[in-house]
């Protein structure tokens, strides 16, 4: 079968064997964003037309494809939900050339009954910790916006967002911070763990942020430095919220290691152990769906 | 005497009587991000150069005007400091018309000892301070930049900053909240409440900014609200995390009253009284300023 995980900004296929797995991997920057209304089947077959016709018959899709922006709203599953329920709750979308089966996001309620959403990231988490083999687990999938779940049994029985990479892009981008920073600076790790330590004392993010500047106006944190420490400082925001917020160590880290190899060291700094998901994620989640279809 | 408060994007000018009374006032969109290098004298000139040929024969200058990107760089007076230290650090400006006196701004260190600045508020907040009978004050002026400062006997003892303005106009313009929220709205007092309240539960920052999309998307919160609701929630975190830092009450609070009004409500939402302190704040400082000369 084929899987897509189809984001905002990007769109990632695989060609997937009956034992799940990964036969071919393609990616393209045609997430659902660049398609215009109604060019979604089209865009689907300009990426895998050629496995179609090699004989694959069914597409299954997640992620933001099935958004409000996407190529066709599907309703928010609630949590807790393993992947029984979303196998029975798939949604059949109107592809002439194969059967296409999206699969929906989930919502949940924090704890002041706030609501939570996820597209995506159920098929992820859940093949990352099947792959991990299941049972109690954190599971947290760094990015815009990052996603701490809590599963059990193979269901996730809910999770938080945190806008961090979000907050990041317009805090660095759009306030005196852009002139305290050099966007296209590497990875500092001395200033990454600065500006987690900082995230660890009183006074607040909104203090913090500031104190970014005056330390640039001393010269006590360079051009170089300051992006990472900005870095640092919002990742250990999050994760201080986090692990207030519970959680069962310890920590799987789903995604690319550019980001959970930070999420590791900022759980690190909070004596928190965490382990980094085999790669793939979202296909594992496709394969395992696609295997209790037959 | 000829009082200025030059600022980022506004100057503000005021022809002061010996008493300190304000005599005329003048308003103009000439900050020191419109002025070109060397282009200060002519630009004060066009503003108070009939005040000047009235017979004013003195200038007091305070605001970004003495920053790197002003007329000229004052070096910040380490806290504590009050009129006299101010008085006794004065800077004299190249200017020919007139004798032109330029306020330093403050610095200090927080509690781990990361750099504090501000220039201009320093004479806003001892001049509303004198205005209101000094002793132990907690001085506030929102905006862009926040100034929370603890007063003592006429004193600065220290202050800090949070970054609540510039957040606000960076989150609600450039991430996912900009689709959610209508920028031309009023303000909308119930959500304000809202997100104040938001501000007071668990969960952090990077956490409650992502429940203001959540909630957008399930009809709990209008495009007409959520700027408000932005508002309460960075207001409520800015002032939940400078009463956490300490504060002795009442707050008093110098601004125009559009933001004023807003923080009143907050700090009453936390069980803590403000005052609002008397207009022009910034003429009243420099004229106090003005009068330690003569």
């Amino acid at each position: 079968m084929i899987g897509v995980d189809w984001g905002t900004s990007n769109l990632r296929a695989y060609r997937l064997a009956e034992d799940g797995r990964v036969l071919a991997r393609r990616e393209a920057p045609r997430g659902i964003l660049t398609i215009e209304p109604g060019g979604f089947p089209d865009a689907l077959r300009a990426v895998v037309g050629d496995w179609i016709a090699a004989g694959e018959t069914r597409v299954l899709l997640s992620g933001m494809v099935g958004s409000r922006q996407g190529w066709q709203e599907a309703p928010y599953i609630p949590c807790p939900a393993g992947f029984d329920t979303l196998v029975a709750r798939l949604i059949r979308m109107p592809f002439e050339d194969a059967e296409a089966l999206l699969v929906p996001g989930l919502t949940c309620r924090d704890r002041q009954g706030v609501p939570e959403v996820l597209r995506g990231e159920e098929t992820e988490m859940l093949g990352a910790a099947a792959a991990l083999g299941g049972g109690e687990a954190t599971v947290c999938l760094p990015g815009s916006h990052s996603k701490w779940a809590r599963l059990s049994g193979g269901r996730v029985e809910g999770f938080a967002t945190y806008m961090t990479g979000e907050a990041f892009s317009a805090l660095s981008g759009h306030t005196i911070l852009a002139r305290t920073l050099d966007p296209r600076a590497p990875h500092h790790a001395g200033a990454f763990a600065r500006g987690l330590a900082r995230a660890r004392q009183g006074g607040g993010l909104l203090h913090h942020l500031f104190g970014l500047r005056a330390a640039a106006l001393f010269d006590e944190l360079g051009e170089e430095e300051a992006g990472s420490f900005l870095s640092g400082l919002l990742i250990g925001h999050e994760v201080a919220a986090a692990l207030e917020a519970g959680v069962a160590p310890p920590v799987i880290l789903v995604g690319s290691s550019l980001l959970t190899e930070r999420y590791a060291r900022a759980l690190d700094a909070f004596g928190v152990p965490s382990r980094e998901a085999p790669p793939d994620a979202a296909a594992r989640g496709l394969a395992l769906i696609g295997a209790a279809l037959r």
